[in-house]
């Protein structure tokens, strides 16, 4: 039976140790394609180790695909020269499998859902363990409303440190997700207020703000940012906008138009700025751009941000950071609820932040997601269809346009037809609440939590089923 | 003008080191009493810190008793030895400590922090680590609205096992604490609806309903149970009642009363009970009281429960459980929002419920607390106190409630003096909004969070300053 020594480990862990090994015997040709590995008991007992170290390390293979598991029979050596063989683009479409199982895709362009070997598991079993073990008081301590300090801290080095933002943490507000503070900000500005949001925009946001019962304002939104105007006119009293990376258009908002914002915003006592920087982290190239909240003087903006999308969407971990008098009223009118974050999550990911992981994980992300845009282009760019098509806004988060010159059919159609072979995606029109200003045959790649391989499988269908030109 | 030098600040947060500046110069006699504390914004400008940094310090100052504001004018020191001259019944004060440390009490009775050794920390290590290897998938999917399958089935099975209630998974919604259920509930039920409450009552659920901007009634509760009468003249369409164990009177609301409710509910389309059964499980005699939600044929009832007294307020895990009519009006309204609790806890929560735990959890956390209860009462029974007083309602839940039958003092009187012995409870009358109703020298004993030692201490010091009789 296969077996390997311990002798040479090293510091490292037993677990990544036989990981390596066995890669290693893969990637050399000793373990054979189709090989079927031992059972995961049967080689714990035989190298004197825990059966959870044997799976931690299949676990890993696994996810790497160097192996492959089927069920109730074991673990077996995948085919290398398979995984290695990028499939050629033109022609073929026939061994293609198309998709029937509702909720299971061949790519799905729309889903914000974080690939599994990218979220820090083991990272995080270590730090979770070590938060139970070392703070059990501060776990089980009457919560603050607005979060642990621990947390609040880490988050305000991270803002100094990485955006340039000053926040102090006695200003940070931790929420249960963007949803959860939007619901928050409500609460603290009044119901009686009217609130601006971009079209094209986030429905998520409108959404919310119509569940809590306010007078919501849709604000045309173009490459010049929000129209001011228009906020006038409506008589909004919030605006809720993303300079930084607008979703759906990936426009950052110019320098001019922020000045003229936070001008709007203090010429009446009760006008604020809510700045969502939900992505800001992922603009893959060009220079950070400075946020509103950091060049606001006049204690007009709410900065918020969310580590959805940079950690995991099912973390549900967002904050705001208010500005001094939101703040005072904020603990005089709200201070009686209790952070919604469980402490333990809170203290855990204080830890992941202070230690440096958080850091390390995000360039590690933004690598993964500038292969992947760059993939994506690049498949795009061999394919037939490049021709037809021009992609936009390329340089900022984790998705882009990508926009049919041509196209003979209507948006839904198109869209209908890619779900049948197996492809969810949303079109720029979807964003859109006022239909009459549509953009049509414009849809939206957000490729974040592709693999390799579903790209290529997607534009190959892409390519094939683009309707014929007039 | 006052100042004070931040060099010996050492790790102390800048609010906390100014609060005990102010309060020792108080205390030696520096700050005389009525004299006037400068302005917070003066304050904060001289000192180099923020104005809010000033207003914690002096929030906190004025939550001890140590100054008090007069509106429009400002904050003045207080008459310290009013405050103490409040005489001893039998004598000897002077050998009992005193706590000065804010949030630090011989005996804190008001609060609803879990016994560190009594939360089941290694098992949940365990458990969290095993969903962090097993189910990294489910950790990561897009989390649904109701929250995930796998604790909603085991909720399911908890609630038929362990209370007859029948709730199909698919009816539970589970949220990040109560609080965050209560608005979900207004965006539900309508922002156009009045609220109808107990009066006593849990002040945080009238908090969150005015937070969310809706109409709120407090409707008088007694043991007759919630005043129906009084819940038609003021138009009530949605009750919110504890009828298993009302906080803070500890009142069983009686069955004819139930079905009282449930036919006032069904007279109307828009009427709705909410039953929040948040201690229910600490009910330590006395048969279990069917809920109800399992009693009503109407579809009127939301259920309600929390995980925060079973396991820890600091989880922020609550469900509710919605009639078929309003879960489908749910999943029509609100299905756009995530379940707010981070997955891992669900799903290791989820494990905890289904692999016994919470069951043996349950029975030990019972046994502790009959042993509090039992602990505390003996050692009334002891004291010399024991003739001026009665106990009420200790059958039911995690406090009762103690009556003096004469006290020279008011409640705020006698709260602020055991304060000052590091003492801290809450008044009955704490818990009136009708204010000409109030329950004179009736205090609520909540003794879950308490150790037999200082249970102790805090009778001893109970009786040693109950005020003379008259």
């Amino acid at each position: 039976m296969l077996t390997y020594s311990f002798n040479n480990i090293g510091s490292d862990s037993l677990y990544n140790y036989l990981y390596k090994c066995i890669r290693d015997d893969i990637l050399a040709g000793k373990l054979k394609s189709g090989e079927k590995l031992p059972s995961k008991r049967t080689f714990a007992k035989n190298l004197g180790i825990s059966v959870i170290t044997v799976e931690n390390a299949y676990e890993q293979l696994s996810a790497e695909g160097y192996i492959y598991s089927i069920a109730k029979k074991g673990f077996y050596v995948a085919d290398m020269k398979n995984l290695s063989g990028i499939k050629p683009v033109f022609g073929h479409t026939e061994d293609i499998n198309t998709s029937t199982d509702p909720g299971k895709y061949i790519a799905d362009f729309t889903s914000n859902k974080v690939n599994k070997d990218l979220f820090p598991f083991s990272v995080w079993s270590k730090l979770i363990r070590e938060v139970l073990r070392d703070n059990q008081e501060l776990i089980l301590a009457a919560p603050s409303y607005k979060g642990t300090e621990e947390l609040r801290s880490a988050i305000s080095d991270y803002l100094r440190d990485f955006k340039g933002i000053k926040a102090d943490p006695d200003h940070i507000i931790i929420g249960a997700g963007s949803e959860n503070l939007y619901g928050q900000i409500v609460q603290l500005l009044g119901h009686d207020k009217i609130y601006g949001v971009e079209d094209p925009g986030y429905q998520k946001t409108s959404a919310v703000y119509e569940a809590n019962g306010v007078r919501l304002a849709r604000i045309p939104f173009d490459r010049a940012g929000i129209n001011i105007e228009k906020l006038l006119s409506e008589g909004v009293n919030v605006a809720h906008i993303s300079p930084s990376h607008q979703f759906p258009t990936g426009i950052v908002t110019p320098i001019s138009k922020r000045y003229e914002l936070l001008g709007w915003a203090s010429k009446e006592e009760d006008r604020y700025i809510i700045e969502d920087d939900y992505d800001s982290e992922f603009r893959l190239t060009g220079h950070p751009i400075p946020s509103l909240f950091s060049i606001d003087t006049t204690g007009k903006v709410i900065y918020m941000n969310t580590f959805s999308k940079s950690l995991s969407p099912s973390l549900r971990v967002s904050f705001m950071v208010l500005p001094d008098k939101l703040m005072a009223r904020y603990k005089e009118n709200l201070s009686f609820y209790t952070c919604p974050v469980t402490s333990m999550i809170q203290l855990t990911l204080a830890r992941f932040i202070l230690e440096g992981y958080f850091e390390k994980h995000l360039n590690r992300m933004r690598n993964f997601y500038k292969r992947q845009r760059d993939t994506l282009i690049r498949l795009i760019s061999e394919s037939k269809m490049s021709e037809l098509v021009s992609i936009s806004e390329e340089d900022a988060g984790l998705h882009f346009l990508i926009s049919f010159n041509e196209l003979d059919c209507t948006d839904s159609e198109f869209k209908a037809l890619l779900l049948k072979k197996g492809i969810k995606i949303y079109a720029l029109s979807d964003f859109y609440y006022d239909k009459s200003n549509p953009t049509e045959h414009t849809f939206v790649l957000n490729y974040s939590s592709l693999t390799e391989d579903e790209l290529t499988k997607a534009v190959a269908i892409l390519d094939r089923i683009t309707c014929k030109p007039k």
